[in-house]
């Protein structure tokens, strides 16, 4: 029953890019999702995570401006052959009907006085997957983004007082989707999965 | 059910690094486990992971032999103030009675034909955090390590066949474990959630 109830979940958890912006997301939901994510591994249980919980409209509105332009530069470096249906579903995301009806952004840090550069994003995104199944687990959708701190990392760590030893890493953007979600769509196992040696079959 | 099922499965899900030789892994729950896995979210839906199945003893043998040397060359950069039991949980991954006793190593791979490696790092763990999950839903343990990947790639390479396009990012050690796995060990919420501002108590 637990089992079942795990695979159930993971299987059908998606990204979610449209929120209602008057559902509320209750700080004993953080918290659960938060002990979830917190009981991911890291590098020899350093455990260098930070999480900003930001509901501020101010903080959430500048976040949004600055992923719209990041979106607008990038947009160019869209491999021309994406299929159509994921480009609807990213751009989906875009403006104050997007992304910015999320009533909670999270910010993921990573304290680097915890850990070795090298071992951040196997000690992070781990957790991070916690928080995007913890939110699923308790009804509300979630989009996993690293623009903001791929290529913007200067403002948000202004915008969310990050200091210099903190290496943010992922945005998660939390709240009841506006819509029911969609199937996701994946790769055959027989296309990624190999027997000993890479390119054995299964 | 379903919710509480997750959060008892992430709370409990912890490393294990000594396994049951002799107890099987079903080709049915590897499947299983990965079809978790690659329902993860990944940069773009690029899907990029691969994921090398290894049972042989031959490369087995040679990864535990690797590992070993990679943990004798670290072993002086390890804080001196590491937690004795955390120091004492990590040697029992070394040598023929500890990773090396998983019936199953998973080698991880991230396909850089099909994202740029600035997202290769986020968009494989949370895949490998399914992975962990996943096994533990079944009753496996595993224990996800980086060391190979990070500092013997040529060698971890050669040994699955990897192409040069595919970057190993993760070994996860898989089986029955061969006691029973301890309580975790964790920060507190209140010393890693932060309000609106990083610095600013939740």
């Amino acid at each position: 029953m637990r089992t079942s109830g795990f695979f159930e979940l993971a299987l059908a958890q998606r990204a979610c890019r449209r929120f209602d912006p008057t559902a509320p997301v209750a700080d004993d939901d953080l918290e659960q999702i938060l002990a979830a994510a917190v009981h991911a591994p890291s590098a020899e249980n350093t455990q260098p995570w930070c999480f900003v919980v930001v509901r501020d409209d101010g903080t959430r509105a500048e976040l949004d401006t600055t992923w719209s332009s990041a979106w607008a530069m990038g947009a160019d470096l869209l491999d021309p052959a994406l299929d159509p249906a994921l480009r609807r579903d990213l751009e989906d995301g875009l403006g104050r009907g997007g992304l910015a009806t999320a009533p909670v952004v999270l910010v993921v840090g990573c304290d680097l006085d915890r850990v070795d550069e090298v071992h951040a994003a196997s000690s992070i995104y781990p957790a991070v997957q916690n928080v995007l199944l913890g939110a699923a687990a308790l009804g509300y959708g979630s989009c996993l983004t690293t623009g903001l701190t791929t290529f913007f990392v200067g403002q948000l760590r202004t915008l969310v007082g990050l200091p210099a030893t903190v290496l943010p890493m992922a945005l998660v953007y939390l709240g009841r989707p506006a819509r029911p979600l969609g199937p996701s769509r994946r790769r055959p196992l027989a296309e990624v999965v190999h027997r000993e040696q890479h390119g054995q079959p299964w």
